[in-house]
């Protein structure tokens, strides 16, 4: 993910259509839009398809864009994505356009953080034994353990990796990230790993957190070698893409016991199927892709769409613009 | 609870007889306490009662020693509770005698202050209804809260509520706090109220933790009206002692709405019974007395025993010692 990228030139800024999908908005949030536009026309709609007519006039859309209306608008300089994630508009079409790709990437970093701090606890304490003992009204007292002295190891330190890093920290956890370019330094990140040294990061860990895109690279990599590189107590946890583990060989990893568990809000099949294996995975804990979901991550999302906007109009740097090749 | 006592002076430490209940030790844990004990004998016992002869000779007990205990041990000098909280050992004879009280408090800070921000997010996400579609194997994908922005009130500010103050910030929750001497500044707390302030206190939190002791001025002290000073979208949870509450205010509290939930450690009644309305409670989750049940706590109890006992044995100031008045 570049800082900024020059999208957008004065001398191409003619006014043209803005298409907005998403939900129904409240007029406060419609007009803050439409003024952000400037000289543009915003149009509020359900969804974009290639056989729309008004196409021919768009400049910008915000939402999910499928290939086929690329080809169907010639001036289309800037798509917004409404996810973190830019994997659902990185279309083949999309990779082979110069249209300006950005994405709400931050909006949900802060409750991620949190969610990712739940799981760890839930696990780490065995949330679920308490939860029956209480339908039963058994008194069940036990030894767990605490987060304070354990090692947290964060695959993928972006906005949200960060956060956590913060948080990890006043739990007194010593934090380890894992990333493409190990030479950028995060806050409250006592060493950064490569991805090459994945497997000797992962042997670290007592708690290992994905917090990554989903990639060429990233998809995958966790696979049978992988989990087996993992300590036996430790617990694996993602909240961010389906498919960068590999389910076959995390299912086995929990059912053999080469790791102690895990909690799991991002899954390869959304809904997760009511017959998919990992429902009753041992020591698992499923949330519904659900980490992010509060009232302040749409709100945050549409700040970010706002100021871009507002930067579109007036010729401006946009943010969060997506690197294609990287894929974020 | 002062900070340190001339709890032994040289010209009474003639050697004698130091008794300590516990469960069963390793060995290397029954070395360091029989080195410690320097020119005093140790015996491990299983508890403590007042027919026993060696009582002549013991001036110091490590566990609960029951009121009758005390006038049958005259050379009796010095008491150690292995919990963090007095009233355990806070009998008529004890607050009638001269004999040096201390405890165990601060062993348990770190893990419940974890078990108090588990609550919150439990609490605020609504896990109980993530837990049950799971049981269901059921997609069900919900709007949220996040700890981001609201406001924790932490009822009786010490070990664990400064510890709960420090995770709470870095979760970027705003700390009020609400103690006997609100003079005693704490990092990251705000402000402080005096207890006199309580309900002022109370109308601004979105979470009310309550850490504090069970003494005189606190039992009792959430009753109907305190319940109804806090916001109905607020939050109450306790893991330092039951009694706090009035639990049939509480309960009402819960039943009609006055707050949106409860997350319970500590009850006035434990073992919790099977029959009590609290288990099936609206919005509550209810653990065992449990929020600091771990390897490190009891390792930690241990040190604050070990430092104790050499202070005892070469005449100097013990930590950890009770203000019997103050009752903690």
């Amino acid at each position: 993910m570049a800082g900024a990228d020059s999208a957008t030139r004065s001398e191409d800024a003619a006014p043209g259509l803005i298409l907005v999908t998403g939900p129904s908005r409240p007029d406060t949030d419609r007009r803050r839009i439409t003024e952000a536009a400037g000289p543009h026309e915003v149009r509020f709609v359900d969804a974009v398809d290639a056989t729309d007519p008004a196409l021919a006039y768009a400049v910008a859309v915000a939402g999910t864009v499928p290939g086929p209306v690329l080809a169907a608008a010639p001036r289309l300089r800037w798509v917004h994505g409404w996810a973190a994630g830019a994997d659902g508009n990185l279309t083949p079409e999309m990779l082979a356009s110069e249209v300006v790709l950005t994405t709400s990437v931050g909006n949900g970093a802060i409750p991620l953080a949190e969610h990712a701090m739940l799981l760890m606890m839930m696990l780490n304490r065995d949330v679920p034994r308490w939860m029956r003992a209480q339908q039963d009204h058994r008194w069940d007292r036990f030894t767990h353990g605490e987060l304070a002295g354990l090692t947290l190891g964060v695959f993928g330190v972006g906005h949200s990796g960060g956060d956590l890093a913060r948080k990890a920290q006043a739990f007194r956890m010593r934090v380890l990230g894992c990333r493409r370019n190990p030479e950028r330094t995060v806050e409250g990140v006592e060493r950064m790993y490569a991805v090459n040294d994945l497997h000797a990061f992962l042997g670290e860990c007592d708690m290992v957190v994905v917090t990554a895109p989903a990639t060429d690279e990233t998809l995958g990599v966790f696979d049978e070698k992988a989990f087996r590189a993992m300590k036996p107590t430790a617990f694996w946890i993602c909240f961010s893409r389906g498919g960068i583990a590999d389910d076959a060989a995390l299912l086995t990893a929990l059912r053999e016991g080469w790791i102690a568990g895990a909690g799991i809000d991002a899954h390869s099949v959304e809904p997760l199927p009511a017959d998919s294996p990992f429902w009753d995975a041992p020591n698992t804990i499923i949330t519904p892709h659900n980490g992010a979901t509060t009232a302040a991550t749409a709100r945050r999302g549409l700040d970010i769409f706002v100021d871009n906007l507002a930067r579109f109009a007036t010729g401006r740097d946009l943010v969060n613009v997506v690197d294609k090749a990287a894929g974020y």
